[in-house]
């Protein structure tokens, strides 16, 4: 089955979801949270693309090659976003989008020769 | 099919998670934003809870009933939370999430004639 | 808010999510469920992308509209697979899927005046 | 943060979710469909509920603790129907069931002392 050979891909994109699931509620407890609104809003569009583009994966659906292309932007750009921040969840979490941007570009090219 | 009776239901929880969508994106961009921290933490579980509870509805899973429990709770708890603020958006989500509570709490009744 | 714009096209996805979960769980109860495998799995698929396409529109995403580009694709493969199909729930699901694959294609048009 | 304790849980919640992804893919490509129609059923809602509850648990919902007694519910349900099967993604998927919801019920006997 396919989606053995996207495990790796797979658990990427899960620990981006959590990384931006952690990011947002600690954005919420920070005392300027006002700042951090951008960060919240990607984070949620964010963590709920790349839950979905694991699971598209997963079942080997035909559709998530390309819904990759649409998860490394918006990884992209949350990795923008909080990366001009210094709480540690937002350089956490920056660190996890841009790998999970990465590896998105890296398997979408796949999709010519699917 | 038992869906074509809950489809009043099914409406009221999107309803309700459009409302709790449109409400936290909204308290984000409120000025006084760490005042709106609780209300944007349970939206965002009111608004995936009841969305989930509408699909597991529309597919006649098994474990639908018992989920409206739960989805009775979270609505509860945004609502009130929601009725403590005067904006506008806060005013709509409370009904919503009131109107939703008592539609779950009437139809998980029952649970034990299914 | 830009979403009070988008009410019609988010009921539109929602429609469609609805009606491809009564497609799916239908298509699991009918004699010959091998033939409907493809249909099944394409239901899934689309229920989840209009799913959270609707959510992206009501939370002014900004990467909503780049969301629909993909969800008219998904809309348009699986009502292409349901019109196979002599099944009410089929027909009822091709329906709902080109009515919103035609929503999606107006408003991703809309991006770059975005 | 609590989260930092829940982080096996939570992969085991995710790793539920994907085997259950697994599953039903692989089941609508067995030859004998029909048979495996509960399966596919219970594996969906059971994806669906524990994706939601790793995310609840990852933000530190208020409402986590007492989504994971349903979530115990769900896995046992797809953990019986899945042993019932000789297919191999089924037998994986029925211990992966079983571990989450021993892993669910270890876990919300916590909720009291929330």
């Amino acid at each position: 089955m396919e989606n053995r050979n996207n495990n790796a891909l797979i658990q990427t994109l899960l620990d981006c979801a959590l990384a931006c699931e952690y990011c947002a509620s600690s954005c919420l407890q920070e005392d300027d949270v006002k700042m951090m609104a951008d960060c919240i809003k990607l984070d949620r569009d964010c963590s709920d693309i790349c839950m979905l583009a694991a699971r598209l994966l997963q079942r080997d659906s035909n559709i998530a090659r390309q819904y990759l292309l649409l998860c490394e932007e918006i990884c992209r750009a949350c990795a923008a976003e909080c990366a001009k921040h210094e709480h540690e969840h937002c350089k956490q979490c920056a660190e996890a989008c841009q790998k999970c941007a990465e590896a998105c570009h890296a398997n979408h090219g796949d999709i010519q020769q699917d």
